[in-house]
């Protein structure tokens, strides 16, 4: 067993340190050799500072472990450890689909982009935000779809239920319309590979906002806002669900990472002016601060429209690398997804055991209330 | 006073929306043109689906007061508004120094720099992290300064203050190695235009990383992280202070948001390989996500240095938008502030009303405790 002194010395511990310690007695040539790079007057102006100083080096392991407990306390509930997926490596296809005012039409281009994007060997498939009906207050009523119905009352989703099943793939279906009761939301639909519905996101965060000249769109005026944030396990990997303004709230993101996601999905339609200013950043600043997989996917751009969408799906690795992009026009982007990267990256910037768990902290709430 | 009905149909809500009131009439002759523009076969299908549906339009002032107590819920304690700053409009001078073993030399080639960026107008100053010292766990121990002592124990900062005072602006001093009792830090000193000591930020969270082949750096080896967030009232408006791998964490910048602060200053020295990746991007982010001022400033690069910094000081703006840049070299960047700005971005994106108190909160913890 090595002795405290040679076990410090042993270990990254600067020279400079070591010549502080009060009981190491070497190995000077080395300390002197690099005392030796330092300028006279600098020497002098530390020596006569601080004579009698002792520096001693701090334990990395205890502050380590300490920092570690203390990290914990950054989420509450403590976040959950990234599970490990069913496959490692795979392909995502996102569908930049254009959007018209046939929603019959809509329903069959779409249909045909999956089935495109599975023939190129995508196992995931991601729709853009609202890809059966214009993206318009007036449109939203009358394109809404009983999903809890289903069948007749929803041809969007019997659609990407059934494709799903038939291309045995996960299908992220973007969003669409959704009216249930007496209320209308903004809603994505999470198909598995066996084409049962597995998750149903409702856009949390309404797209409210008043760019003067620029962009003005409420919502609110006709949607309600989703009650739930969404993670839901796939074939492919836990995939946390947001709908476009719900990018904007990097506690959502924060959230979804502390549930153990892998990769976060967007149908997002950012328009002409947030598009430029924020969309690739968003993405980006998610994937970094949080480590894991951003896929985002829009409907492609039709400068007739009465919102004009901004395009550009990408799809984003846990380091915030663009790792592949479209441009405007409808595409159907293939790309490779590799959660093996993960852990590496996490290893490599250790944020979720340095978080400060003594000066903040983030609450879920609801699965804080499910404990 | 206008009816509900006719309140209802001068508002923005859709044609079809109000097309489906149940005791709306009229007007029928501009819902009828744009139900026209609906494909049949979609009219039919909504028709066969919907035939009794009748769908009203939320009441968007209420569900706004709803959502305007709902977001305050997102921080604890809640956020504070922002305040009146003393200045609206400013200069910001960041000099990215180069930084030599010649720790006298860096005193006097900071002290040169701070007074050329105040003649050219700069009413607030941002040094570089550890601008007079080597950056690496050898050097913190021999340069670092007793900052508490003050005096001829801590040249670096009796500069700071003195030359603070003689031209009657505010600094914010980068980060130099303090030795406090056995305890090294990270340090940033603020310096009011009167030359006393405003605040003095330890690096919260240390960079502690490990990029196989391209960089590792143990901090934690020689320092000891603080404890405090900090956000400090200034002549040029409140200001959060965070060094390098703090930009890291966006919990700190949403405390220091939720605390008022304007402006948030990350002296930091990203490296070649950090840099690229996630400098510029941590920054915009910080920015966007937190609507106010981010700025940043490096030490020059120095390729013959044993930690090599990528320079790139910064002024980004609360869209997110980097505003002024420079490059790796010696620099002295002078830029403009307008907090004017930071109202209307908040009232065009309006985040901090649309937050969801009921799913996600962060806690300011010394905060929640100091009430």
């Amino acid at each position: 067993m090595k002795s405290a002194v040679s076990s410090l010395l042993s270990s990254k511990n600067s020279a400079f340190s070591r010549s502080f310690l009060q009981h190491s007695s070497k190995p000077i040539s080395q300390t002197t050799f690099l005392i030796s790079n330092i300028p006279q007057n600098t020497r002098n102006l530390y020596n006569q500072s601080y004579p009698k100083l002792q520096i001693r080096p701090i334990s990395t392991e205890s502050s380590v472990m300490a920092s570690a407990s203390m990290s914990e306390l950054a989420r509450e509930p403590p976040a959950l450890p990234l599970p490990t997926p069913p496959l490692t490596k795979f392909k995502i296809g996102l569908c930049q689909l254009s959007v018209t005012p046939d929603k019959e039409r809509n329903i069959k281009n779409a249909q045909k982009a999956i089935e495109e994007a599975a023939q190129k060997g995508a196992q995931l498939v991601l729709l853009p935000e609202i890809w059966n009906s214009p993206y318009s207050n007036d449109s939203f009523p009358v394109y809404a779809e009983d999903i809890d119905a289903g069948g007749d009352a929803s041809p969007s989703t019997a659609m990407l239920s059934e494709v799903a099943s038939h291309l045995k793939i996960t299908i992220v279906g973007g969003s669409i319309p959704e009216c249930c009761g007496d209320k209308l939301y903004n809603t994505c639909c999470v198909f598995g590979s066996d084409g049962t519905l597995k998750a149903k996101h409702r856009k949390i965060h309404l797209f409210d906002v008043d760019i003067p000249g620029k962009i003005t769109f409420m919502e609110s005026k006709t949607l309600t806002a989703g009650e739930t944030p969404t993670v839901v396990d796939t074939d492919v990997g836990r995939i946390g669900i947001g709908i476009c303004y719900d990018i904007r709230f990097t506690e959502l993101a924060m959230i979804y990472a502390a549930r153990g996601a892998h990769l976060i999905c967007y149908p997002g339609a950012f328009n002409m002016t947030t598009g430029p200013l924020h969309w690739e950043l968003s993405q980006r600043a998610r994937a970094m601060d949080n480590q894991l997989y951003v896929a985002t996917c829009s409907p492609a751009r039709d400068p007739r429209a009465g919102y004009v969408a901004w395009g550009h799906s990408t799809l984003v690795g846990p380091f915030g690398e663009v790792l592949a992009t479209t441009e405007h026009e409808e595409d159907i982007l293939i790309a490779e997804i590799d959660y093996s990267i993960l852990e590496q990256r996490r290893a490599s910037l250790p944020f979720t055991k340095q978080r400060r768990g003594d000066l903040y902290k983030l609450v879920d709430i609801q699965r804080l209330n499910s404990h």
